[in-house]
């Protein structure tokens, strides 16, 4: 409170006002909101999801498994429409993977290969390393420099509540690769994509396009990262070992889960909500993104089994393959991208507490967004004004002029465990994911049953 | 406070006059201590060893490297008598290590075998599993129940700051493979002896005695033990595969590393202070127990440096093969016993920060320790009545007849850490370092300073 200057305590004061602008909160909204912080849906889909089918990679029988689990679970909970959409998609496969330092000083590493990696020979490489602080170090390098050598990429990332740094520093993640590639390195380490300091690597996908062919990419975990970066500092040349077997194993089978909550008004618009059904192979996926689609279905159930049909379709979608590539959406897209949505809304940032809403929603539906603001606030949500419509699996719909609402969780640990082995039941905490629950089924009785018109929006730059 | 009575709060408003009966403390001893508190050699040993040497598991060639690497940093520290005392020991070396749940619902899981395990077949072996939540369940299955079974122990760890909650869950560890050998287990796997949720497993050693035949034996990380724990708890048998493949490679060469401040009276008996030199192999030893030799060396080379001879010789000892069965600890008894020991103190119990002081000094030295109380509340140390002498390396020598003086860390985040892939320079706070060695430097100015006889002491049962 220190910095607030008298203007912003002004404003703070005001703020009460402000949000009364829209009226007070119809009791039937608050009433769901509320009853919602004592739900045990989420938290039990999470922890039947991560113990009886665990980690789904996209395209393989796990995410099969994952899907036939999840059409079961949907249709207990009373969903209608309850369906599979199947699509295919190219597959990469985890082979093993190790790595060590031979010299200056002996040491063995903990690292992933990351998604779309080459392979090794099956015997290893062992190669010279060059060592890049940061990614513009390894920009900066000529081409040509780093023939035959294993480069090495820092990029350090800071804590951020809404995530801003993730793209930040994952530029040596998503584009390092295909970089190091083009300047003719052998092989390719980088310090995870992660905030945390456990001994723990981040995999995720990387790219290489443009007819760049593979290098073997890897991320280490923070702590082998900063020891790398430590014996760099003593200055005497490093040689490292590496072993990574993955491979593509061609096209196959994934799909979306589709379950829905029937409107009475088929002309007002589908309300679109989900998260993603498959993982990282590393982890059971717990907060990414079991915890998405479980607070979503949670959300919805509560609207159905409220006793008072919605006025719109809520259909819940529970997409595949995201981590790779987002094929699921895009296959959402080109499926239903002609049928009319209201909104698209998805939970696909772990499992910590909601903190702020934000929307694209047109003018004609500011009521509602006032309304939205309004109701989320007892549970501690602020109304940003960056825009809405994140998340990977509805933006293709988002793209076709579909209003974002968006509650954004918070990102403070989220880079901690996101797409490590540590991505278990552990990290989900039952009364955090209650508030999303909350906030999730305020804003479905709201947006649902909102007399006025919603969308199609014109879609801004952001 | 607010459990606090009027009786403990006139106790506490007392306790400084308590204190002051020993009188004011030397200012010599408290500039020592105070400057102490800005030390970086002790961080500065941490840092090297960890990056220059990494893990060091007894009896092997990374120990030999870790030990000519101490030697050239005691003499560079200034050291007086620097040197290596070597003795053989039997050596085990881990394998690979990987296991899965195959049935009912198909999970990998994190785990690594316990020191002295097992080996199973090449290709692993595939059994049903036999689940004890706790030690206690395992003992009172009967005799030859678990024939061809892979058995699973819980046994949960609470923190508790004196670290005393480690024997009595780590009995699972300690005993419980030989226990499930006996009763006819083929394997046998168990939650991790930790208080953490990540997915790295804590190693340890285990014992098979009285002619009991080795089984493969391993910890899972915590998540992976509560997944299994999970499964049970929906009724279906589950089946589990397992593969370990560690082997004893008989006796090897280990070795403690010594060095010395020499003192003014060789009559006056040895301060003896150190920590252990080995690591467990699965990380670079930072907490356990980098931090204990560095902590004890950066004190002694403060009295070193101050100017004034101290009257007692002060002998750091960087113990061999401690986490294997005590091996150096038992090899300098039987070197030195017949030695006059003033006192033993090791530090061996991570690094955070000293919160209590301990002896069994005899009563000829009473004020020594009344002087040491003195001079170590100000870093925030109580006075524990419980005993001294902890720290398996000095064990031998303290059951001799000498007096033990415990600066005890914290343990409450210890065995968030211990015998993990973890044990990195991340887990080492700078200033909790400090203030080890702080407390370590007072305790050296005055024991070694000491004008009274100190021991031997008749060992009271403790």
């Amino acid at each position: 409170m220190k910095r607030l200057t008298l203007a912003a305590l002004l404003l703070a004061s005001a703020a009460p006002a402000l949000a009364q602008a829209s009226g007070p909160i119809d009791p039937r909204v608050a009433k769901l909101r509320d009853a919602a912080l004592t739900d045990d849906v989420a938290y039990d889909i999470v922890e039947g999801m991560t113990t009886e089918v665990g980690q789904r990679l996209a395209g393989t029988e796990a995410e099969a498994r994952a899907r036939t689990w999840s059409v079961a679970k949907l249709k207990a909970l009373g969903f209608k429409n309850v369906r599979i959409e199947t699509y295919r998609m190219p597959v990469w496969e985890r082979g093993e993977e190790r790595a060590e330092i031979v010299a200056p000083f002996p040491q063995k590493l903990h690292l992933a290969a990351l998604g779309n990696s080459g392979a090794t020979p099956a015997q290893g490489i062992e190669a010279d390393m060059v060592i890049f602080p940061t990614y513009a170090d390894l920009a900066a390098a000529p081409d040509g420099s780093l023939a035959g050598k294993i480069a090495y990429v820092g990029n350090t990332m800071p804590k951020t509540q809404d995530g801003s740094s993730y793209g930040q520093a994952g530029v040596a993640r998503f584009a390092g690769p295909a970089l190091a590639a083009r300047k003719g390195a052998a092989a390719i380490v980088i310090r995870s994509i992660g905030t945390d300091t456990h001994r723990l690597p981040h995999t995720g996908t990387t790219y290489f396009r443009n007819g760049v062919a593979p290098i073997p990419a890897a991320a280490l975990s923070v702590p082998d990262a900063k020891l790398i970066e430590a014996m760099a500092k003593r200055g005497k040349p490093i040689r490292m070992k590496l072993l990574l077997t993955p491979r593509q194993v061609g096209e196959q089978e994934s799909g979306n889960v589709i379950a829905e909550v029937p409107g009475t008004d088929p002309n007002a618009g589908i309300v679109l909500i989900g998260g993603h059904l498959d993982s990282w192979d590393l982890a059971t996926g717990a907060i990414d993104d079991a915890s998405g689609v479980a607070i979503t279905a949670a959300a919805a159930k509560r609207i159905l089994d409220s006793g008072k049909r919605p006025r719109r379709t809520i259909r819940v979608v529970w997409f595949g393959a995201e981590e790779v590539g987002g094929f699921g959406g895009r296959d959402y897209a080109a499926k239903h991208g002609k049928e009319r949505h209201a909104i698209a809304a998805e939970s696909d940032f772990g499992a910590d507490k909601v903190w702020r809403f934000e929307s694209t929603l047109p003018d004609s539906a500011t009521p509602v967004a006032d309304r939205l603001a309004t109701a989320l606030a007892p549970l501690g949500i602020v109304r940003g004004t960056a825009g809405g419509g994140d998340g990977a699996d509805i933006e293709p719909i988002i793209a076709g002029g579909v209003a974002g609402v968006d509650l954004n969780q918070s990102g403070l640990d989220y880079f901690d465990v996101h797409h490590t082995p540590d991505d278990t039941l552990d990290r989900v905490d039952p009364e955090k994911l209650r508030q999303n629950v909350a906030a999730w089924t305020a804003m479905l009785a709201i947006v649902a049953d909102a007399p006025e018109e919603i969308g199609p929006v014109v879609r801004a730059v952001r």
